[in-house]
Parts: structure tokens; sequence; C-alpha cells
């Protein structure tokens, strides 16, 4: 623990929040925020029961929920659970949610706390690298539905983010380089020195560095278009083709599901529109040791990219990348995205 | 048709919508809204068919959903039904909701809106008086949870709401009068006008003026304070003890069961601290042929009541009127509370 703390405001008028980044901070979760009070704390059963103990000691009243982890658990039945547990114990409109854990149970755990009650507030402990550099931030809470991705959820802001780097120790390197997946995204739409750093530097080496970038340019994001109604729609880069292979390779044995950021990955290249920066971008995927290739057909993938929430009508809205750091949106007809799939 | 036009706009910033309230409105309805996309209307089985063809007429592709009708209805099960339905007919974000019917179809349309896609947009089309008075504009949505009501929701605003008186021709006269009550309750805490129109006239003749009173009042609070930080909540009046009562008598035979407006009436009583103004809204709910007791036993409201979501810890923010007009926000204590039962 200790090291040095950066403190970052997302600037949200009455739903401004602090994000805390700092080695040990979990420790300290009640320095920032007020756990005096009966506190869910959701998680799943693969994260470090210390963890979950570090922050139980500081709260007034916390109640343990854990869901089995991965996209499964983001379900109506999880979700509903959780709510009905929560009104059994007789949380109030001043109590509060606490996600300990990565995206799955953020997402989760976000969109319990968005609708409890019409809302309460929700704090975010995202302990892997995809939920501190991306899913943590931003208010974009979501369940899956029938297999789609994150169709059914709302814009519900956490109070506050706590990012303890040191609980990366206990991650795999492949769930590891998973959220890198995510940071190469903002070093190709937004942040180019994320992309330098990935190409020049030993990745690991400089997480933090690379994390505190991200998180700046997703806070300036958010802060400029909450709700995603323009320039969010970039960090999207990746997601729609991205979405499809993630959800078509849920029906595939176990051992050919990727996960998140390895498929937006995926999903990021055919966006690129310029050959050499692709080659780029698929050498520091090589270096990540994220997957190439995948095992799901144009035929199943097609389905889910239709269920995908940036289609109108038959035009897609997609992210696309000529030279690093300068993602733009364009749309594209649904025969398109077929055709590069196909590729 | 035809009649004068009254348009309120309930300036919310990007969140801002008219209300129109005319006789005839309903088939004026694409005239006030975009319905040129896919439209899901959601009505109960209980809703003159004629009202559904009139709004389908006027929609570019129009899909029905029709719920069995009642509280029952606002459950996991009808939102998660609503949701899958619309996600195989590819509804995207560009598309909505409108809900055709009362308070139950508006309450779970709404949340269907707020939550499919995180937000599409969402249109009010209500049919009885409940919903015309009250529930249709302010943007509190919900779905009803373990018995206890509006447990889980959002605040979503509607993008247009649509009044027309004419389609109360086919409500009975006791859901008539239900829907009255939220106007006595007006009466009570805002408007003393409501109530001396209601105390003097005869109430069905100046039916639109006192919906007229009730919506500027209404959206005046919901202007200042639209996810009920303070002010709103004075529109709760009647509704901790109306609503226990509402959810103990869901376990009664269908005889003994009480409508929403009844139940918040006979919450409203223990809350008006003077006497003589307590027996005039007697008379008043005897004018109406509201009822004036119940058959549910304070043991069964109890745990309904603590489950409430004005409570905060032991204390519940309930609304108290000692003169007609001026409601006031009190804090007591649950002792309080089951000893006003018990009188």
């Amino acid at each position: 623990m200790g090291g040095k703390e950066l403190k970052l405001r997302v600037h949200l008028s009455d739903r401004s929040y602090n994000i805390i980044v700092k080695r040990g901070s979990l420790q300290q979760a009640s320095a920032h925020g007020d756990f005096n009070r009966k506190v869910l704390i959701l998680s799943d059963v693969n994260v470090p029961k210390e963890y979950i103990q570090c922050l139980q000691a500081q709260c007034k009243q916390a109640h343990l929920f854990f869901v089995r982890g991965g996209e499964a658990s983001k379900s109506v039945q999880d979700w509903q659970a959780v709510l009905s547990h929560m009104l059994e114990l007789g949380f109030d409109r001043g109590d509060c949610v606490a996600a300990v854990g990565g995206g799955v149970v953020g997402d989760l755990g976000g969109f319990v706390a968005a609708s409890y009650m019409r809302g309460i507030d929700f704090f975010q402990f995202p302990t892997t690298t995809l939920s501190q550099i991306d899913s943590s931030i931003g208010g974009k809470v979501a369940i899956n539905l029938a297999g789609a991705k994150n169709v059914v959820g709302a814009f519900h802001q956490p109070k506050l983010v706590v990012i303890d780097p040191d609980t990366l120790e206990t991650l795999d390197k492949r769930h590891w380089a998973n959220g890198m997946a995510e940071a190469l995204k903002t070093g190709l739409i937004g942040s180019s020195e994320v992309l330098q750093l990935m190409e020049e530097e030993d990745i690991e080496k400089c997480y933090e560095e690379i994390l505190c970038l991200c998180l700046r340019y997703k806070k300036m994001i958010v802060e400029c278009d909450e709700t995603e109604q323009g320039d969010r729609k970039l960090l999207n880069f990746g997601h729609t083709i991205g979405h499809g292979i993630e959800a078509a390779l849920q029906q595939h044995s176990k051992e050919e599901v990727l996960l998140h950021g390895e498929c937006v990955a995926l999903g990021m290249l055919p966006m690129i529109t310029d050959a050499s920066l692709r080659a780029r971008v698929k050498t520091v995927m090589k270096k990540l040791h994220l997957p190439l290739s995948h095992m799901a057909n144009t035929q199943e993938i097609l389905p889910y990219i239709f269920s995908d929430k940036k289609r109108k009508g038959d035009v897609f809205t997609v992210v696309r990348v000529q030279k690093p750091g300068l993602g733009y949106l364009d749309t594209v007809s649904y025969d398109i995205i077929c055709k590069m799939l196909g590729d």
C-alpha cells in the first residue's frame, strides 16, 4: 500500500464524483465515501475474499451477495435476486450498493442501484484491468437479455470509484490482457500516447501511466456527452462487431469463448482504415497475447449485431480510425458490416 | 371530439415535454408527437379496443402488447416479456413505447422505456382519471417486487402526454372515483380550489377544471424537484399508509381488494391533523362513493409500510395537512405509524 494518489473529479453537476487511483486505496475506502449505512457488497465467487473483507470492515452494516461470475450473471434473474435480497434486508433509499470485482459485477450492481427505489448510491471498486480502465466510470450500467449484450440498463453514475492497482496482483494474465484491449482502444480513438507506450514500453510496468491516460480521456468524453448523444459513441470503437463475436461465442464450447476485451480488439481491426496502422495494432495485440482470430462464423454473429444499440433501422453508427488518436463516427449499412465480417 | 385545447409544457431542460388536454386529442396524436417509427403500444385487456386502433392508425409501424391489467401486471415477468418482445421485433434506440390505459400500463411501459437500451422515447395516453390527473406526468415509473409497491423503477420523463377526457366515457364509476382521490389529495396539499370545487360543485361536471388545476400544480412541483429530493415528497400525501393497505389487501379475497386511489384516500385521513378538515374530507369521499374503511388489519399492513421508499432507518418522512392547500413534510417514527393504524 501507500504510493501516490491521483484524484480525478468527473464533473456532471449534481451527479459529479471522484475517481481515486492509489495503491492500497481499497483499505482507505471509508476516507473517501460514506459507508456508515447498509451496504450491499456485490461480488463474484472468483474475487479474492480479502478484498471483500477489507471493504466489509469499513462498513457500518455490510451484506454480501455473490454471483457466479461471467456474462451469464448479467441476467434478469440475478438482478431480481439482488433486488429481492435488499428488499428483505430492509434497504432504504439512503443505503447503497458497492460492486467489488470486474465489469460484470459493476454492470449488474450499477443497474441494481439505478433501479432500486428509483436509484440509490453506487460505489465501484474495480479489481480487473477492464473495469479499472473502462467500465467502472461513466455510469453505463446494464444487464443482458436473450443473448443481447447490455440491452437493458440505465445511465447511473457512481458516487465514487476507488481504483486500487494492488488488486490486480491476483488477476491472471489472460484477464490482465483483456482489459488492456480497452486501453488499446483509447490509444486508437483519442489518446495516441497510450498506443505509443504500448508499442515502445514494457506494458505491465507502465500500467498506472496508461490507466491514468485512459481515465482522463474517458472522463472528458463522459463530461461532454453523458448519455451518448454524440462524441461518447467513440468509446464504442470495436464494440459493434466485438459484441457480436462475444455473444455468438457464448453458444460455443467453453474453450472457444472469448472475453469482452478480446472480442473488442478483434472488432476494432476491420474498423481501422489504414493498413499499416492495422498491422501496428496487431503487433500490440500479439505483445499482449490477445487472440487474433476467433471461432464464430458470420452467420452466427449477424443476428447479435442486428440487436446492437447503435443500429437505427438498417444503418449502423460505427467508429473508424485512420490515424492513432483520431477516431471518427461513420454510418455504414448492414451489408457493409456483413462484408467486413466476411473478410 | 373538438373542444378547447390546453397545452402545458413541463420545463425540465432537455427532458421538457408537453401535456395536451383536449377532447378528441387521441385522434390527433401524430400532430403532437413523432410516431413515424416502430411504436410498442402497451395496453391492458380492459382498455377499449377503439382507443388502441385509433393510435395504431397514426403509427408507421405499431406493435401491440397487452397485459392482463391490475397491479399484478407491474411485475418483473411482465416487464421482461415486453422487453423481450421489443428485442425480437428489432426495436432500436430511435423507436418508442406508448402506454394507452391507466396507471399500471403507464408505470410498466415507462419502466420498459426507461431501461430498454438505457432509455428510449415514451408516450403516455392516459385513459383513466387516476392516470390523467396524476400518474401519467412527472416521470415516475416502476414495477412491484415481492408485494412492495414501486420499489423497482426509474425517473424517466415522457416525451409527450396526450390527455383525452373523452376516453373516460368508458370508465366505470368506481374507477372514475378512484382517480378523483388523487385530485382530492392535490386539493389538500397544494391547490385548495380543487377541494372547494369538490365540496361545492357537481364533481363530474367540473372534471376538466379540476384536472387542469391538478396538472398545473403537479407540473410546478415536478419542475422544482424532478427526482423527489424535497417538495415533490408532498405528492406522497396518503401514500405511506395507502400503499400499505393496498399491498396488504392483495392477499385478501377479490371483493376486499381496494384500488390505488381508494387506499390513498384512506391513507390521507390519519395524516390530516385538523379534525374539522378531516370531517370535510370524509364528506367529499362519501360524495365520490370512496370507501371509508377497509378490511386489512394493522399486522398485515405494517410489513409493507416498512418497505416504503420514504423510510430511512426507523424514521418515515410523511406528509401532513392542517389547512387545505398547505401540505408539509414531517418525520415520524415507526411507532407513531403503528399508532395511527391502530386508531
